[in-house]
Formats: C-alpha cells, sequence, structure tokens
C-alpha cells in the first residue's frame, strides 16, 4: 500500500494501481451495484482519448510544458488501447458529475506518467493529476465530454454494422421470395394477399428508417462540452482549448467531433443523449414488431400459422420432447423491452438538471450504452442464429392462399363493395369456397372469377 | 358582470356563474388543454363532500357558526348532487396544489350560501370563501384530500364492479368449457393439452390478482391529509378537526376514511396515488394478455389459429368486404396502453415534490380517475360487446388437438425424455402421426400408446 | 330518425345527422371515454383533406365521374372548414385502425354530398361511402394518411410557433442580462461565476435544440401511407393514385407530403409518431429544466434563492395570507409529466403491431395531438404571464456574489489547484471571506487577489 | 473437452466445467451482454434450492429413488452455497422461458451427483438431467418459482434491512430535532413554521409506507409455480408434488412458501413481479424526493438554502478547489430513475405473455433483482456517509426563520385572511419585518403579535 492524497487529506491504495485518493474514496464511498456496474471499455477509452487530446491541445497553446504533454499522451495511449482497464474500478453511481471517474483518469495518467518518468507514484510530481492531466479542464465538461465520445463511437462501430448485417440478411429475403404470394393480415385475420418478399420488405425499410434516426441523433453527440470548464464559462481554459481538443479528438476517432456552441447547454443538459436513446428505442420497436411476426409466422408447428420454417437450435423443453422455440425471437423481444426501460431511466434523468449541471450523467450514459451493446449482439446473434435460416413453408403458405376469402376484395372494382361483402360472408358462414359463392350468388361467372381474382396481380408486385 | 375580490384586487365575473375572483384569474392565466382537462364529476363531487364535512365539523368544535355552517352544507350538497357543475371550469394544468379548484369550491360555495342567504354574490357576507368555507384548511391538505375521496370512490363505484362483470362472465365460461380438450400452446408453439376452461381459468385469476391488488392500493388512500393546513403541522385547525372531518366523510361516502398519522408526508407525497396507478397498470397488463389470447385464438377465419369465434359487430374494413374484425380488443389493448402511459406521468410526478409539499397534485389525479374511467368503460363494452358471445371453434379445436405432437410427453414417464423426443421428432420430420411414429420407433405398441397418451387425463381436469 | 345500413344491416340514426350504418355502430359499440376521448379538429380536418384530395385524385385518373367528385370535395371542404365537426362523434378507443373514423368521414361526405345533389341520405346515391368517397382507399392507408397530416399541421402551425415566442421572450432577456455576473450553481452548490445572460442562453439553446429536433422528426410524417390500400400492396388503387393523392394534399396544406416509398411499413407501423412523441419529450425535458431552474431562482422571498422575480399572478394560498407561487412552472412541469407519459403510450403502441398492421393508430395519434396541444398551450401562458415578467433581483444576486468561495477557482493558474483549496476550505470553515483567507494564507497579495479574482472576466462574457 | 448429448445431438463441454450440452449451446446462441448480464447468485442460489426441494418431494412421493434423490440433494446443497457459481455461465437474454438456465441447473447437478458417485460425466448415468434432476418439473414451472423464491429472499434478507437503517437513522434525527424550530416551504415558497424533526418525519413515514407497500407485494412472491410443470395442468408430476415441494422450500428459506391456486396463471403471467416492481419504484420515489430535499437544504454553502449540513466525503471539483458537493443524493437519485426504468422494463414484459406463457421471464426477474440490489446498496451507502451524519444549520435555520413573512398565518383567526394578507404584502413590499407591517397598518398592536406569532407553537410540536 501507498499514500495517496487530495484537498481531503492521506488515504491508502494498492500498490498495485494506478489510481489514487479520489478514486480509492469513491470505491469506499460507493459500493453500490459493484458486480454490475463498472465503467467498461467505451468509457475508458473515451476518457484516454479525451486526456491525449487535451494534452496536446494544451502543449500547442503554451498551456502545459510539452515534455509532460508527451508523458500524458503516452499513458493515455495506454489507456485508450486497453493496457489500464482494471485501473478503472469505478462506478455507474457515484457522483453524478462523473467527477469521480475524471479524476480517476487524471489519477492514473498522472501516476503512470510519473512511473514513466521515473518519478514516484502519488508524488503529483512532475505530472500532477489536476494541474496537468486536467489542464483547462473541469469533470463538467470532460465527463460529458467522453460521454458523447464513447457513444458517437459505439453507435458508429458498433450497432450500425451489427444491425446492417441483419438489415442486409432480411432485404436479401425479400428479394429472394418477391413473387412468393402468401395471404396477409390485417387486425390478425386473413386479408388480401401479399408476396413474402414485400412482407419482408417492410421489417428492411422499418430498420433502415430506424438506422437513419438513429444516425441523425447520434450526429448530435459530435457537439462536445470541451471548453466549457466548471460552468460553461471555460474559465482556467485557452479560448481555443475547446476547438483545438475536439480536433484532436476528431483525428484520435476519424469522427468529426466539435466543441459546442453554447457550452453551458452543454453542461446542464444531454438531449444529445436522450435522443439517441429515443432513436434506440425506436429500433427497439422495430425489432420487436419483426421478431413478433417471424415468431408468429413460424408458430406450430402443427397448430399454428407455420407459414415459415426457422432453424432449431436447441431442444425447447425440459419436460416435452421434440420441442423447439423461437429462442432467437425471445431474447431479441427481451433486449427490446429493456432497452425501453433504459431509455425511460435516460429520458427521466434527462430532465432533471438543474441552474448549470445535470448531475445525472453517469447514468445517463450508462443506460445508452448498454442499450447500444444489447441490441448490437441480439441482431449479430438473431441474425446468425434464425434470419439467415428463415424458409418460406410452402405447403402451409398455399394452402392458407387457397382459403383465404379477403380475396374477394379484387371485385370489388367489378361489382361494388356490397355484393362483394355478400359473396365473403356466404362463403365463410356456408363454408364454401370464394368462387362457389361468388357463382351461386350469380355476381360473376366463373370466367370472370377466375380473370378478376388473381392473388399475384392482387400483390402489384 | 359583477366584481369579485382577492388579495390582488378586483376582476370581473360573469352574473350567472358562482365562482369568484381566484376562479376567474386561473381561467385567465391557464388556458391549457381546456377542451379536454377541465377536472369532471368525480373531483367536483369530492370537493363538495369535503366542503360538507368541513363545515359540520368546524361547526361541531365550535370554530364556525353553525347557521353558517347549515349554508354551507347546503351549498356543497349541490355540489355534490352535481347541479353546479358548470361552476366549475378550472383545469388539470393549473397550479401544482389545486389551489384554485380548492378556491374555485370555495368562492362557489360561498357564494351560493350567500345567495341562500339572500345577500350579494362577491360580497363574501355573510359566507367568506377563505375565512368560513375554508375554515381551518388549506388548499394544501383539502386538495389530497378531495383527491383521495374521488379515487376511493371511483374505484369502489365504478372500477371494480364493472371489470367484475367482466371477469364473471369469463368464469362462467370457464367453468361451462371445464372438459373442451384443446392444443396448449408455450413459445406461441404446440404444446401439452389444456381444457378451454383452463386456459380461460387463468385469465379470471390474473383479473381476481389484479383487483385484489387494486383494493389493497385503494385502501391506501383512505388516509387523508385532511387536518395538515399549510404545512401539515394543523395551524389553524381545531386539534381534532381532522379526525371529525374524516368521520363525516365516512358518513357522507359509506367508505371508511382517517385522518393521516403523519400529515407532513400526507402533503409532500401521494405514494397512495402512485401506488393506485401501478396497480392499475397491473390490471391493464392481465387485460392486455387476456385481448390479445382472445384475438389470437379468434384470429382467422381460415388462416390464423381460429380455436374461437367471437362476436362479428361491425363491419371490419372499408375495402375489404365481409371482414370482421376483434375491435373490442382492439379498442381495450388501446386503453392498456394508454393507461401505462397515465402510470408512468403519475410515477414521474410523484418522485418530485420538494419540502413540505408535492406540487403535481391535479396532473396525478388526473391520469388515475382517467384510468380508472377507461378500464371501467372497457371492461363493459368488452364484456357486452366480446366476451358474453366467446364460443369455441369446435372443429378447428379437434382437428388441432388431433395433429398435436405434444402429446408425447405423456410417454416420458413410460420410455424417458430422450426416446419421447426421437418420436416427436422423427412424426415432424415426415408429417406422420404422433403413434404411427411411435410405432414405427417401436418405443411402444399401439395399445400402450391409446392407454398412455389421453388427452383429457393429460389435462388433470 | 331514419335507416342506414351497412353489410351487417340496418340501424337507426338520428335524422339531423350525418352519419351513417358503421358510425352508429361505433357509438353503440365502444362508448368508453366518451367525455374527454371524441377526435378533434386537427384529425377531422385531416380527414376532410385526404377525402377532398383522394377524391380529386380519382377524378384526375379517371376513376371516378367528375361530377361526383365534384360533390365530394365541396362536402370535404366543410369537413376542412369546421361546419361539420358535431358530425364526427367518435372516440379514440374504437377499432385500431381507425376505421371506424375512416368510415364516418366516408358517410359524413356521402350523405352531405348527397343532400347537396339533392338525393336522399343513406341511400348512398349518387355518392357511396364505399365506392366513391373511399375509392381506391382502406382505413389502412387513409387513417394513418390523415394522422400525420394532423401531426405535420399541428407541429407546424400550432406547435413551433408557440414554442418559439417563449424561446424569443427568452432570448432577449438573455441579450438583456448578458453582462449581469452572478453566482453559477453545480450540484446545487456555489461555483464558479456565470453572467445571467449565459444562464438564460442555455435555456434557449435547449430549447432551439429541441426545436430542431421536432423539425426532422415532424419531417418524417410527410411520408404518407396513401395508396397502399389494405395492406400495403396498393390493391383496387390506380397506380398513381398515391402520388397525386399527396400531390393534393401538399396543395391544400402548403406542407410538402410524399407517398411513402414503403407502404407495407406506413400500414405496419408508425416510427414517425414514435419519433415525434420522443422529440416532444425532448422538449418536454428541456421546459422542465427551465422552468424548475425559475421557480428555484426565484424562490423564497425571503428564505430561498431569490435571484430573480417572476410576475405575481394569483393568491398562492388559501391559508396563507400574501404568498405568491410559482404557478406557471407548476402547470408547465405537470405538462411535461403528462408529455413523458403520453409518450410512454405511444412508444408501447408503437411496438405492437402484427403483419401488416398496427393497430393501435388511435391511441397513437391522440397521444401526440395531445402533447402537441398540451405543450403550446403551457410554453404561451407561460410566457404571457411567466416569461415577459422575469426580472432579476439585484441586491440577492449582488450579496451572493460576493459572498460565492468559488471564485477561488481563478486562481488555479496562479498557484495551483491545492493552494487555492487550501484558501477556500479556511473561509469555509473560519467564516473569512475569500480575499481575507488567500492574504492569510500568505498565498497571494492583496493586490494579485484582486487583479486575478475578477467575477465579470470569469464569465468570459 | 468432453462430449456432451441432448436430443439435438453432440457437442464439446470444457472439461472442468459441469454443464452439460443445453448450456453449451445456449452460451454459443445468446452472446448478448456476456459482460454485465449473467445470472448472479440469487437465482443460483434459488435454483438449488429448487432442484433440491424438488428431489425431495419425489423422493418422498415414491417418484425418485432415494439414493438418487440423496445425491441430486448433496450436489443442489453446494449450487446452493454458491459452490458452483462458475458452472452457471448463461445470461438474460436467452429463451424467454428460463428453460436453458433450468437445464443448466439440471445439467450441472446432474454431473455432479453422478461425479458423486463415482460415474461418467456426461453420461446421465446413474443422474439424468431430464428425467430425475428435473422430475415432475418444466422450465415452465421451475424457472418461475426460481424468480420467486430469489425475489422473495432478497426483498427480505437484503432490501428490507438495508431500508430499515437508513429509516432509523432517520427516525432518530427526526426525534433529536423534534422541537428545533425552521421556516417549512410549499411551492418553493416561504411558508409557515415547521420543526426540522416533523420535516424529517415526513421521510420516515414516507419510507415506512413504502416498506409497508413492498412487504405486502412480495408476498405474493410466495405463490409458486411449482406443480404446474409445462402448461399449468402437472402433466408428469405427482398431484401433490407441488405442494410438497413448496413446503420443502419453506423449509429451506424460512420463508413460507406455498403453491400457487391456479398454475395456468402462475406460468402465463407474473404479476407479483410487477407489482413488486411497482413497489421499488414506489420507495425509489420516496428516496429521490428524501434525497433531493437534502441536498436542497444542504445547498451552498453560501448562495443556497443551507439549513443542514452534511459530510464532506471527497473533493467534489478537479477543477473548482474545496468545492464539496452532495455525492451520495446524486448516487441515490441516479439508483431512483434506474429503478424506475428497470419497473418499465419489467411492466412492459408483464403484458407480453401469449397463451400458457409469458416468455420476458429471464429479464423480468433481473431487472427486479437489479433494483433490489441498487436500492440497498444505495440506502446503505447513504446512511453511511450522509445521512448519520446530517447536522442542523444554526444560524442559517435562525436567520430563515425571523425574516418568514409566512408567520403572518398565524393571525387569520384573530383578524381574518384578507387583513392579514395586507400585513405581508405590505411587509415583502416595503422590505419590513411582519410585526412592524402589521402595526405600521394598525390590525395587531405589538403585545397582539408577540402572543399570536409564536413560530414554535405554530408548528403543533
Amino acid at each position: 500500500m501507498r499514500r495517496e492524497t487530495d484537498s481531503m487529506g492521506e488515504i491508502s491504495v494498492a500498490d498495485d494501481k494506478y489510481w489514487g485518493a479520489q478514486t480509492e474514496r469513491s470505491r469506499h464511498n460507493f459500493p453500490i451495484g459493484v458486480e454490475r456496474f463498472k465503467f467498461t471499455r467505451p468509457i475508458i477509452r473515451a476518457l484516454g482519448i479525451l486526456k491525449k487530446s487535451a494534452a496536446k491541445a494544451n502543449a500547442e497553446l503554451g498551456e502545459l510544458d510539452k515534455q509532460l504533454a508527451n508523458l500524458i499522451v503516452t499513458a493515455a495511449d495506454e489507456v485508450i488501447a486497453g493496457k489500464l482497464d482494471e485501473h478503472f474500478p469505478l462506478v455507474v453511481f457515484q457522483t453524478g458529475s462523473g467527477t469521480q471517474s475524471n479524476m480517476n483518469a487524471n489519477e492514473v495518467i498522472s501516476n503512470r506518467a510519473i512511473e514513466l518518468a521515473g518519478g514516484t507514484l502519488g508524488s503529483k510530481n512532475p505530472v500532477h493529476p489536476n494541474d496537468h492531466v486536467n489542464r483547462g479542464q473541469s469533470s463538467n465538461d470532460t465527463f460529458p465530454t467522453a460521454m458523447y465520445i464513447a457513444v458517437s463511437e459505439e453507435v458508429l462501430h458498433k450497432l450500425i454494422p451489427a444491425v446492417q448485417i441483419l438489415r442486409d440478411t432480411l432485404a436479401t429475403k425479400s428479394q429472394q421470395y418477391s413473387e412468393l404470394v402468401k395471404v396477409g393480415r390485417t387486425h390478425l385475420q386473413d386479408a388480401t394477399p401479399i408476396t413474402l418478399g414485400q412482407e419482408i420488405s417492410a421489417w428492411v425499410a422499418q430498420i433502415d428508417s430506424a438506422l437513419e434516426n438513429i444516425k441523425i441523433s447520434a450526429k448530435q453527440t459530435t457537439e462536445l462540452a470541451i471548453g466549457g470548464t466548471a460552468v460553461g464559462t471555460g474559465l482556467n481554459a485557452h479560448p481555443q482549448f475547446g476547438d483545438l481538443a475536439a480536433k484532436y479528438i476528431t483525428q484520435e476517432t476519424g469522427i468529426e467531433f466539435n466543441s459546442a456552441a453554447n457550452k453551458f447547454f452543454a453542461l446542464s443538459a444531454h438531449d444529445a443523449l436522450v435522443n439517441v436513446s429515443a432513436s434506440l428505442r425506436t429500433l427497439a420497436g422495430a425489432l420487436m414488431k419483426m421478431a413478433n411476426d417471424v415468431r408468429w409466422l413460424a408458430s406450430g408447428p402443427r397448430c399454428g400459422i407455420g407459414e415459415i420454417l426457422i432453424p432449431e437450435n436447441e431442444p425447447g423443453s425440459s419436460i416435452m420432447p421434440g420441442k423447439v422455440n423461437p429462442t432467437q425471437c425471445e431474447a431479441m423481444t427481451m433486449v427490446c423491452v429493456q432497452v425501453y426501460g433504459n431509455d425511460a431511466a435516460v429520458a427521466f434523468a434527462g430532465s432533471q438538471g438543474n441552474f448549470q449541471l445535470n448531475v445525472y450523467k453517469p447514468v445517463m450514459v450508462h443506460n445508452v450504452l448498454e442499450s447500444i451493446q444489447l441490441l448490437s449482439d441480439t441482431c449479430l446473434a438473431f441474425n446468425e442464429h434464425c434470419a439467415v435460416g428463415i424458409e418460406p413453408h410452402y405447403p402451409v403458405i398455399e394452402a392458407n392462399l387457397a382459403k383465404n376469402l379477403m380475396l374477394v376484395t379484387a371485385l370489388n372494382r367489378y361489382i361494388g363493395y356490397d355484393k362483394a361483402a355478400a359473396i365473403a360472408k356466404k362463403a365463410h358462414k356456408e363454408g364454401l369456397s370464394l368462387k362457389d359463392s361468388a357463382i351461386k350468388l350469380g355476381y360473376v361467372t366463373e370466367d370472370e372469377y377466375s380473370k378478376w381474382v388473381n392473388p399475384l396481380e392482387m400483390t402489384h408486385a
């Protein structure tokens, strides 16, 4: 153990850990959800990117000795690369500004830089966690900056590619079955025909729309708080610091970031996260619709709708032998309700800012990142273990189509709605085929019926 | 127009209205959602009950001249009876303590009492809205008291009877079909058999459980804030006023009310409403499950599950002739999502109190009352136009049962899970009946199969 | 009373009403929330616009006799103008496709057109509700089209102007007090200084951001389902009908509408509404933050923060004489929690589509329109009765600024974080002024302190 | 690696793990949220308790060889004790019935029992995972049984004691300051006086009410699904199995459990979890109110309300030296919004059952357990690091009380509301003390004022 200090005094820290006094205090003071709520890679990496970029900006602006800056950059690179993850032990439920995670980064980078320089851990010499690593910064602008970097990266590099893979699989299926006619369903009731390709195209279009929406909202997370320092005024930061730091963050990530136009807003609210969360919720809603359609279409095998087949991945039941269940749909819809719940937390938190700060930052970014992770994971799993294996169950599709009473709709144009309704009702009541009912009622001839009622044509496919 | 006054000064009020200056100000200052958000009967009636009971309590305690009290009681009786509803023009989105609705009641009762006494409207003589009608009260204790009276009455007199009617219809159906065997379904997949009566009994049990839960939470709304006055200390109220007022409220409503043990809590939070709202949400969830089951079981008529028939109430489609839809299920499930939304508003509002007052009172009670109304209405409509007409569709039920592979489960006990699984899988793959597959595999004889696989026995009905 | 018919048979309808059999059936079958849940102007108007545009498109495409089309257009114009609102009695909680409201429009327009043509109400001659008014349409594409028209119009013509007025008032205040220095606050604790103008600018920027976001999401509601008919295939509609109808809708509204690229998605999900709802929620969150800041800054008058003054609009208390409360803030924050609740209902409903149709359409559009109405109303009321009257309370602002310990932050750059912390802590513990503490500790001279600690400069205003 | 088999065939499993084929398949098929969503102690322990109790019940009923039962009991005891946690690798987002976690338990116990018996892992001999460990059970009844055992234990043994500790600390503070008079606040505005003890008593009463509510709802989780097997009929289970298993579970846990009256409901819905979740939400709302009150009362140190002092635990700011923040309040309120979010997920999931099964079981129990954990942790941390250290800040309390205008309310009884209002308004406008204003207006004499306006008496403490 070694002694570390902060403005509260001394405290003991394990020798093999780079963190300092404030991180240690936070560990003791916030043993809340420790098992599951430690910040993970995306936030740690983002803090590294931020601290590196800040050091470079400060050095360029003459606010920081170049040699110290280099030490900070080297240590921050290790944070970025994930080499120091074990030195970030703090959880979500800490101070609401994320101050302690910002200080965790400052302390780890300071101590690792000191070590690189041959100094003594905890000495704050030659690299001081506040005066050098946190130079021109406050938790109030750095933590939201790290939040936005993390969310931007995760949306672009994890979520969108994962969803896109599933989307492409579905688009291929849609193409493949573009002319396979089947019964349509509205209100769960038999409706006019549709092709399987058209049915799947609705899922694709909905996912595309959700992705588009995510991209738009994620763009809002590229407006960074950095440069605002404590309350948004930029006190103690060089006037160009925010812009320059954003430039280096852009360089580091390949994503176009900017220093936010109004820093007071950037600290006191995180509506960009609320909006990203909402757009993830919309994606979740789209996936829920799709997954529900898939499992209903695959229901049976004998007493359900049974128009498609999906892969059999696991024994479905510990008691019913041979049962196979739509488990990927179930995992996905469970993710969806979780994303809805996470979003409710984010939006609630987003409304609770006061004056110059919203102090629900950690819980907001946590939920957004978790939703991203879960949606990405479930899309990949669903794609591999379900979507790629979706096949039409031809015998059922054909049988259902043949008996569908709503083919009668094609007759509206020729005999009017009221007579068409009479045909359908008679068929329904007497268990007749539609054609028989139509002819019995004398509203159409057999030839007319055959000419006018053509399921594939009815789909306009 | 006549002039009315309050501590802000004078203001003109229409001659044919009993309300006074503060009500008039509120009308001008809060033109928010006027079309849909005026307080309705339950709250107006509850304010009347409260003011009447308060007058009687004050008179008994010597805090109010008996003659004035009688005038107030007479006027309040008219409020209770609904004769003065048009004199309550205020909306939900006013001051968060409901002060203006409390003053609305004070003013209307004062002016009507003055009129009864032959005085001049607006003169506050002989009955003053604050000094007499509001004697020993504050909006901070009266409005929550009125909220709880209203919710208690609506739960007991509107919601529970309405839900009970639907529940009883379903219970009767459950009895009626207690031995009608059909396929069970888990994961939307065919499962071991069940009777239709058992299937319906799950809905009944879930509704019963929800009702029980509602009764428990509604009990919490019988703890009244009355007697707490401005901040919970009871300043300016006679020490026995709260208890006595609660006694008269009990007398008036036939519901056992009490003065809350801790008045500070009674003003600063309304967790009883949050809990009632949550219990309404649980009921909504139960109804959603039931309504979804009904529409899926009734899906088709030819290409769905189609195991039950439900009443055909309206033409289902403006384009598809003869189509009939499960519209009562749709109205009910729409009510359910609305109740979920209302509950989210209530719970959010419930968390936002500060110090001695929660100032989201009107929006909380509004949403609870709206949920009660909608749930009551939809249960009655669903009962009359759907539930009473639910019938088994015997041909489909029988056909599905016959082909259900999960009957194999009955063999577990005799030949073990693994061999039973092999039978089901072979049948599934080769399109065989279960019996044929079992015999072909040589795991059972025909006699054994017939003896061991008995659907009705499998249900333990 | 006259007899009206539909495919279910005959039913009596009041003679002075234009609606027909299906509307009448819906009234009987769905007595749910009748007092508060009838569709209002925006939806009725949108149905009129749709039916007019459809008639013009059909006429142009040779699908509808020009004379009949003219009759329909004339009747629809009356619907648009609000002359027939009393003939639209249906509520939200009906069939989930809105079929009955679509038929209500068909029936009213048909009967009014028949009347204009000198025919007999209920005769369907010469204008048939299905064959002519609903020509080339299904409820499944018309109702969502009307929903999107209504939401587009309400966002553009009601919500945005109302919010903009409040936003502009705040922006003017922000300009006006751009150099009025006061204490900043983070974590509710005293922080480095800020100007009142900067503080208000955060509200303006947050509202601007919310408005921008609303515009983007509202744009999605310009992609119309029209042309998809029953299941999205466009069966029974002329291939150009959707595009042409959208063109006429654009003409009628002045808003650029299009026929949606994928009609299957347009019927089976309404993610545009989910997204609009989410963007309204973000606005609600922004308003909640602002309204909370206002009431806290105005808290007191003597024992709170008290740095601003707001208009005194009503007596605040029925028991505490002379009390004035931040009632506009309370009404606004109650609207905000309602919008959150409404949004939860919309998002839940949005996830519940099956196959070719989402049958939660009415409840989705209802909640979105209600949120628009409430947000618009509360912004106007708040603006007029609160925002325009916000004034700095100079004595308190100055006194607070003078004693704020966080001015010490300006010293970081000169003496380092650790010494600056010591100064603040000593001042805090001993009740000293910051300057006295700094000098006593010997870390700065009086001259240095005066030069380095300059509140206005610290704000970078 | 060894080969394990199930009805799907063979699969390789690591030699040092007890799990079998189905667990292995689940690991491959559901790599969703692996880092954070593995089931933890409470569920693993509950599965152990269940399997032990089932084995004992089966043995007693003659359904299972006693020697095999003993082997199962021994292995299950190791699961209960936490010795085999590493053999439970599965995550929440799997099949929605929890089948794979049930099979995980079956497989681990079977293999460990085989090992104890000297057999070969994976041989299913002498202890078969389905035929013996899962005897008379289905995932559909075992998993919900384990869910309820886990929630019951966690509520009783973790949550309630933790909350109680905080509650008791507050109750002690309430007693301690029962006569310390201070200003009350309603609408954030100065109101009539209250004692600090009364103010704190509201928190205590609200927490007590929330705890009471939690106990009632948790009681519902003692009704177990066990005995229902696949669809609720109890197929393949001895008729007394459910009751007997519940008896052994009671024995094992010391909590009174029963076999549910209606097993169809017990499988198809988990309203008990929805209700527990709602009651946790109410607790979260109560804690949010309390934590917000604490941080506002402690706001400052010089420019806020500042009436109480709370412990200074960490440096509050990386940029503002000497700043101390109400971090425990922030962590707690972040937990509260998380609990709200978790609850939204639970309630959504709870509504989505179909037919005989709700397939959102894992996500429901996960969120309930997480909320329990977080609430417990935050209460303990808040208690230790904040609540125990709350102290009145006497100088501010006294100064605020002295200048509070709402003391005027005491005069209502003597001079009426209207004159009292005039006194307060004059004092407010002219910056007078209340007494001076009262005397200047001539409404009371100095003696009367002193006699009638007695803050401590006004509190009725």
